[in-house]
């Protein structure tokens, strides 16, 4: 009956595909029958594992904040000022200028970031270049946001790298930004300096903003130290997006930040700035008394947190890496040295399709979840969190060996 | 140099104003030398007065939901199904039918939820009736939604209801829906039972839906109770809009819902849920552990606590009154019976030459913030948030009947 609504807007999100959405119809397939525990390695959030566990600090900050009576009412849409002030230090910390306070906007996580760049970019005709494999809230955001995508490849061969010549070649005069998502997800890569450097300049060349999505940022554990695109802010605009969800182990609470890493002010053009602002008026922010914690969760958390969680997802990845060299069908071609997750490639098995299939007849065998690389935009490949107990990785990581020694074999004897 | 920066994308938002945009300004033209204390009446937000203190219930769900280590994880985008189901049975409670979770989704306060309605309706040559006076987030919403904005005028003379003349008479193949605001924002009405259904069967001539915003939703405190519009869902569906901000007095909690009323299923298609489950990916969400702590919140709360509020809102709102009758230029049409706010019509002084002058030179003459009636709508109206301590608003008012007598007096000197 409604005008409008029984119309079919479906075309705008039919091919999208979301990460929830295929996890949760694997859960779905999972057969009690099996009688296993669930192991899922599908989500980048492993605050459900002790040995993940966020730092008490965070906790206290907020309880205070909170308790105190202050923090009830509404922030400022764009944030309060302490925490975009403790943001932009945060950030500057690693880089060659210093961000102000203005440069930062918080968000719910940065989810949301991502909707705000998107959104802010697109006008009709505009397109954006988008990695592949990626991460497929880009996607979504672009549909919804009327935003044109075109990937470009990562390359496997030489740890994930940008295609650059991908990028010049797919870009024209109405492409407004790449992405890039360092460290990355879904490939476990961080890029050098050297390469993001490359990265800035082909954007620079092309007139496009660089996106860089650091939600994994400080999460490096191999070679290359994590490196934030902002170190390149005066060669091209970056617009940064990270949050505390990774870092701090609470995906759950909702805070992150947009900020313009633009020291040159190519793009922070005072009606751009209006507009935003604008925009964060349409949004519901996060609550108040977690932005309120946040400058003390910033100054307070003690390295070692850090560095123990570094350890412990170098420990995961390190089990992850070797267990998968142990089974026949599934190859590594680069091994993780940062964020959550790693993309294996398949061998297909006679009687496995894809690797939808292949993750679907897991799940009902082993209950056992990971992620088809469909999802992240790589047919016939898989991705594997790996920031999850060792034990019941480990434990995963054999469910999945012995699912493929059995289809193999099973192959055979066909 | 960035492409599709600096074109001109302002177009879209130039003729929005926000709020807060609007209050933000008043705020720096106090002029610190009058040395007064600054009172605003400016914003629906009285969590910082302690005769509106949320209840100590509230604050203890939250502190044990983050504190008991469960709800550091994200939640579904759509929200907790625990919460779900909470605000389905809170909200059936005064529904001639039963709302499921499936109907529910969770958001960042009732501003993400307006913005969710609008951009789920918006599609390509399809128009909006909005309320005016009303709320300028629907008319921010549409312009960065594409979505046409059509006004209705709300009839002062007849308690600000719905000129349902103009609605048939606005309404044509493409309009998608009309909003009401009940509890009234900005006018502090209440609709009557016959006046909601006479909007429901309306609507439902006209095939559009119904967008309830009843984020002020039981701040009732005069002649009619509070209905919510669902009650009517049967006649046509309606999307309830809502919040624990204003009810809970905890505005910066950033929890509110969006609610599909529609007993029927007339708009409750398979595609439309997908359409919008996709759309709350893009969303941050509310944090995790404050969605867990709602179901304690809603089930402990106290009644006391909510006859208190509105024993002090009704306080509140007839101080306002009568203290508006003794100031002869400012004339209230209709006393306040709910919500936070009310509208009030200038007759303007020979040196004041709209609402705007008059509230930038209250501010700067007597340290008072109200706001100019043209933020909302009305021209030469201003807009009182009487949720204020009444001892601030009398003197606030008090600030204001001095302010106009001067301005008035200098009118006959001249």
């Amino acid at each position: 009956m409604e005008k409008g609504i029984t119309r079919s807007h479906e075309v705008e999100t039919s091919n999208t595909i979301t990460i929830k959405g295929i996890l949760s119809l694997l859960m779905q397939s999972i057969d009690e029958r099996v009688g296993r525990s669930v192991i899922s390695l599908g989500m980048g959030d492993p605050s459900a594992y002790s040995c993940f566990h966020t730092t008490p600090v965070a906790q206290e900050a907020v309880v205070d904040a909170l308790q105190c009576d202050k923090f009830n009412g509404y922030s400022p849409t764009v944030g309060l000022p302490q925490t975009r002030r403790a943001v932009a230090e945060f950030l500057s910390r690693d880089l060659p200028y210093k961000l102000s306070a203005d440069d930062v906007f918080i968000t719910c996580g940065c989810t949301q970031s991502i909707d705000v760049a998107v959104a802010m970019l697109a006008h009709p005709g505009a397109n954006i270049l988008l990695p592949r494999p990626g991460f497929p809230i880009y996607e979504l955001s672009a549909s919804f946001r009327h935003l044109e995508v075109r990937h470009f490849d990562l390359l496997p061969e030489k740890g994930w790298e940008v295609d650059l010549n991908a990028v010049e070649a797919l870009a024209d005069e109405n492409t407004v930004a790449l992405v890039i998502i360092n460290p990355g997800n879904p490939c476990g890569n961080v890029y050098s300096y050297q390469h993001l450097k490359r990265i800035a300049e082909t954007a620079e060349k092309l007139k496009i903003l660089v996106i860089a999505d650091e939600v994994y940022g400080h999460l490096a554990f191999g070679h290359n130290p994590f490196i934030p695109m902002g170190v390149f802010g005066s060669i091209v605009p970056v617009l940064t997006l990270g949050s505390l969800s990774k870092r701090w182990i609470v995906p759950g609470w909702r805070l992150g930040w947009f900020v313009i890493s633009d020291p040159v002010g190519t793009f922070r053009k005072p009606k751009t700035v209006e507009r935003i602002k604008k925009y964060f008026d349409l949004l519901g922010g996060p609550a108040t008394f977690i932005q309120a914690a946040l400058p003390r969760i910033i100054e307070e958390t003690d390295e070692e947190f850090f560095k123990k969680t570094i350890r412990t997802l170098k420990q995961a990845s390190d089990i992850c890496y070797d267990k998968i060299r142990e089974i026949s069908c599934i190859t590594c071609p680069h091994k993780p040295e940062g964020s959550m997750a790693v993309m294996l490639n398949l061998e297909l098995l006679e009687d496995i399709c894809d690797d939808s299939d292949f993750c679907f007849k897991l799940a009902k065998e082993e209950s056992v979840i990971v992620l088809p690389g469909t999802a992240v935009g790589l047919k016939n490949w898989i991705r594997v969190t790996f920031a999850a107990d060792p034990a019941l990785l480990e434990e995963a990581l054999e469910r999945v060996k012995i699912f493929c020694q059995r289809h193999a074999s099973r192959a055979l004897g066909a």
